[in-house]
């Protein structure tokens, strides 16, 4: 297996892991592998959170809206690895709680950008959207 | 200049010279640097668009809300580039007419995934979004 093939699986592993850690409410699961310096650009407002704290802050927000259990869900991943820099595009579903109460499913759109940081995959860039009407 | 920063560079001037061709409605410059398998997130539905040609009838979509002079700027970017994988995170700016006659300022988010394939950088997938209200 070539370097770049080792890369993709490694990303694929710590992405499911980090769709998991969302599902399970693990906050520093969800973090554990994210950039000081991310940029975020989230589903809801604002158009963009700088800095893992601000990331941080997009999680609450997402949770304000997601009962149990929790839905975060990669429909189709795929990953894009050079030897240091990489990046992964997917298909996801959640399932947030709507003002009558009842669950819809949502599909939206991931990218994720990766450096590859003292050998260790890291997330610096999400961006996560659904289509605008 | 180390090889990071020499392709950082290149892919600032093919994205700079990609917006100009979309603000001169240069379909050919807009589609110079893709992959004919390229992956689209849109501002406007479908969930994806996969493929060049479904990449340009995104294109005709945008067109067809955008009036002279095409707007269509990058007013930040950043590049994260490896050997032969990048990708580039930008706020942006268009300016849709509206069905009242009138335009709007749109901020979006853009993220864009590339390639050196042959030794030129290729864009093999595009993200453009905006937040949901």
């Amino acid at each position: 297996m070539d370097n770049n093939k080792i890369g993709e699986a490694a990303i694929r592993t710590l992405v499911e892991g980090w769709a998991k850690s969302v599902r399970n409410r693990n906050l520093s699961g969800i973090l554990a592998n994210h950039s000081p310096d991310i940029v975020m650009f989230d589903v809801p407002p604002p158009l963009q959170s700088k800095g893992i704290e601000a990331y941080e802050r997009t999680w609450a927000l997402f949770y304000s809206w997601s009962d149990d259990p929790v839905v975060f869900d990669i429909c189709e991943m795929n990953i894009t690895a050079g030897e240091d820099v990489a990046f992964a595009t997917a298909l996801m579903r959640c399932a947030p709680t709507e003002q009558n109460g009842k669950r819809a499913e949502l599909d939206f759109r991931l990218t994720l950008g990766l450096r590859k940081i003292a050998d260790q995959w890291t997330i610096t860039h999400e961006h996560h959207s659904i289509p605008a009407i």
